[in-house]
């Protein structure tokens, strides 16, 4: 008997086994499972009274909150694709992508009614707007709001699970290359069903979770967790976006169990002058993601939440979570090499295949030595890029899928990421993994956060610069930056020219934007050769 | 990207994740996931090399031993159809198993050589006798035991996971109806993959696990261990056969974490003179299933293990767990309430969705008082019955799984079995639930175990007798149990008759056979009658 793999049947299994318990809770709002359902039912019915038709998009626009959450089955229930929007880009970008995949349906926040109302002259296909929340001059828009529509719809829906395309694209997120145009990622009910079977097993995640949605949902799901958390029937606790104070104060007051951070999350919470004074108890596990952590950063959280903190490596490609830094029990650890394993990538979790390729796609050796692009086999690997047929089938050549990030794995499994394949230095023909220059500099300790990146020489090809952002009242000099480096790193490895800075561009989960900096300096570079 | 979803990938995982790790555990041997890899890839080469087809049915007739547990994988990368034989069955129930399916190779236990010989010129299709141990007079078998012919294959295979297609049958289980001719339960890779990943969440199986086979490998392989454990990495320590004593030595010499028990096993453990002797402090979780426990039984496990004890539910059709008795944080219990709880039926995992109907399908509502039939749409049901398609048909009618057992559902979702659909007694019109009357019977303390079985009757169509075996030095008359029932159970349902035995007959996993028991009563009814 095949039943389709979709989520769907996830918010099945909450309604039916957990439909009395509290399942969402947003701000001074929550809602049990059984009236989430019933909200995701009546998304459902509004879509399908607008004639929606199979597999069209359905763009949201949206902070982490209520509609945005309901909008992961109701959309999908409709038979509609979920189309999440990283509200930190640009009206520009909003255009392109709501052209590329024509989406029909728009939902979204007022904060970003003027961008929409600048583009949409420009949008193809976009015949209904609606706002989240209400919100003057914007007539172009659905007079009524969400909730307003939503009330206005019947709960009851025929559901028909058994006649759902598991391999039908479910969920669409645009990423972005390098200096490319964004990609959409099409992930496919089985993709999302797996997924979260799969990190279930791997990150353990109980009935008796309750979550922090510390990561934006348009982030492939904010790592998940819509599929997975409902799946067990566990507690969504919904913030619009990352402050420290919030966190902890949401932490104390909903007793959170688990969270996931990047590690510029993290050390911000850490840095938090009155950290000690909340009630952190509650909390069992901290994932870490997005980019490298440190060992010093699992140490500081652990003890500061006295708590589990591991590392997690993904991409939107992969649903996202391809690996984590647990523990095997035929490793004996120090306590120091515990937490370096845990700040490391891990192996793979269940229903995941990772290998390591050469340019020429042979497999590379598992001696913690040899350095290859990661290749992987996954049932959570995407369908491919929406309209990218050449995109998509080089990104899949041999079967297997090429994630562009060169890592070492050691004989016990363990991958290390090395470096993003685009973010090696080549400085006079040597590989230079910016990775592992900031992570040197990051032990220094007036350093609160740095980037390393390539700027191009004439003489070396590239040389590494490095980006540095100082502690508060913390001050060092290049000199003393550079002589730390050298008690770490390999000579030809220093950077060659060193840039104080206050800030450092970030993307929507904190994640330091190397690209935007490498398009900067290649323009400064360009302008000053000009 | 759709890798196909079948447990030959958790055994490349536990290869390249554990393969330093010791695996497997049989007596004073042990196997790393490296070794027990290659002694797979060894049988597989075996059979390729004997021109086994696609899809060609592999017979195993074995106690839980390293060459069963080997057979999991190895006839499957072959390309064949895992056919485990029930040891307690009898020469005539192996011969019809056998060519009912055409079975090609067998490989048996040299216990068995006198069974097979028996049999084997009525054997239509077996061309390969494979002895898994030395034995003299079987000039018919191959000369070379299992061990020595695996010797002689290479280790290296060319596995092609991504042509492997996720919907064909790997493994085939024969179960016995009431008065039916047995039949070929076949379990696809896909129903094996899913059953693996949805028994790890329900179980919380972990890598650090470490479980003993109390049940044999040959019952849906000991509840789904080959593949759910070996996808985690866990060890697995082999037992021939259930003996309370090996039991307790087990645990103590290998650390053993978890392992399943049926209640008979269960209470034999909990009597054993010398238990309090052993070291027991690393068993985190007992499962119980097989037949309905008690709220004492769980509780005096718990404390006599220190651990936590939880029922199940399932059958061979599905793969076969469907239901655990796990709490749900909705619930405030007093101990006694939990206890209750756990020896229950418990709800769905993770994959399952369960419904009672009514004679006409039509289903039921969750009051925790209408009784009806169990029907499930599951990852883990099987594609079908061997060669039945009307069976498989009437089983799967409105696209629901017919289980045979009559139950309630709370509105809390918790799903109780009252009986096996024919195991209920209609007693001048009223529905008696056998399962009710022995659990009344079972709390009076002289009693080891029972079986109320229904007697044809010329008055009231039938009447319920009770089988009594009594605890050894224990004494108990007719009145004082007809007292007892009296003090628990509805007047109707008092056993109209008493018969105390030394013991009741039991299948492999130590449940007892209500079935034997009513056809040796009918047939004595028809003798005395006649």
């Amino acid at each position: 008997m095949n039943i389709p793999l979709t989520h769907i049947r996830f918010l099945e299994r909450a309604r039916l086994q957990f439909g009395r318990k509290t399942g969402i809770i947003d701000a001074d709002s929550s809602w049990t499972y059984q009236e989430y359902a019933q909200r995701c039912r009546r998304l459902a019915n509004l879509l399908l009274s607008w004639d929606l038709k199979p597999s069209s998009r359905v763009a949201f626009l949206s902070y982490n909150s209520y509609p945005l959450l309901e909008a992961y089955y109701g959309v999908v229930m409709a038979g509609g694709i979920l189309l999440p929007l990283n509200i930190r880009l640009t009206a520009s970008d909003f255009l392109f992508i709501l052209n590329d995949c024509q989406a029909e349906f728009l939902f979204f926040h007022p904060d970003f009614a003027k961008d929409i109302e600048d583009i949409r002259p420009q949008l193809e296909s976009v015949t209904r707007f609606v706002l989240l929340e209400a919100h003057k001059e914007t007539d172009w828009a659905e007079s009524l709001t969400y909730d307003q529509l939503l009330e206005s719809q019947s709960s009851d829906l025929d559901l028909q699970i058994l006649k759902v395309d598991e391999d039908a694209t479910a969920e669409l997120f645009y990423t972005s290359g390098t200096t490319d145009r964004p990609k959409g990622v099409m992930l496919t009910h089985r993709n999302l069903y797996l997924h979260a079977l799969e990190t279930i097993i791997a990150e353990n995640i109980r009935e008796t979770d309750v979550r922090l949605h510390t990561i934006p949902l348009f982030h492939v799901n904010g790592w998940g967790t819509p599929q997975s958390l409902i799946c067990m029937g566990g507690q969504h606790v919904l913030l619009k976006s990352f402050h420290p104070k919030k966190v902890l104060q949401q932490i104390t007051r909903h007793k959170v169990t688990t969270f996931s951070l990047v590690p510029t999350m993290a050390i911000s919470l850490l840095n938090f002058p009155t950290l000690a004074a909340y009630d952190l108890s509650s909390v069992r596990q901290i994932m870490l993601g997005g980019s490298a952590a440190s060992p010093q950063l699992v140490r500081q959280l652990e003890k500061a939440f006295d708590c589990h903190c591991m590392a997690s490596y993904g991409m939107t490609e992969t649903s996202p979570v391809l690996t984590l830094s647990l523990h095997k029990s035929q490793l004996s650890l120090t306590e120091e090499e515990r937490y370096q394993l845990q700040s490391m990538t891990g192996y793979p979790i269940p229903g995941a295949e990772v290998r390591i390729v050469d340019a020429q796609d042979q497999e590379l050796p598992w001696d913690g030595k040899s350095v290859g692009e990661i290749v992987v086999q996954a049932d959570t690997v995407m369908a491919g890029y929406w309209n990218r047929p050449e995109e998509t089938e080089q990104s899949f050549r041999g079967e297997w899928f090429h994630t562009g990030d060169m890592a070492t794995i050691d004989p016990d499994g363990y991958v290390l990421i090395v470096d993003r394949k685009k973010d090696v230095i080549i400085s006079g023909g040597e590989n230079i993994s910016s990775l592992e220059v900031e992570k040197a500099l990051s032990s220094h300790p007036a350093i609160l956060e740095c980037a390393v990146i390539p700027i191009p020489d004439p003489s070396w090809g590239e040389t590494a610069r490095a980006l540095v952002v100082l502690k508060n009242n913390q001050q060092a000099s290049e000199k003393e930056l550079r002589d730390h480096c050298r008690a770490h790193l390999a000579s030809f490895k220093i950077p060659a020219s060193f840039e104080f800075v206050d800030t450092l561009p970030k993307g929507g989960t904190g994640k330091i934007l190397k690209r935007e900096l490498r398009k900067q300096y290649r323009s400064h570079q360009e302008k000053s050769a000009g």
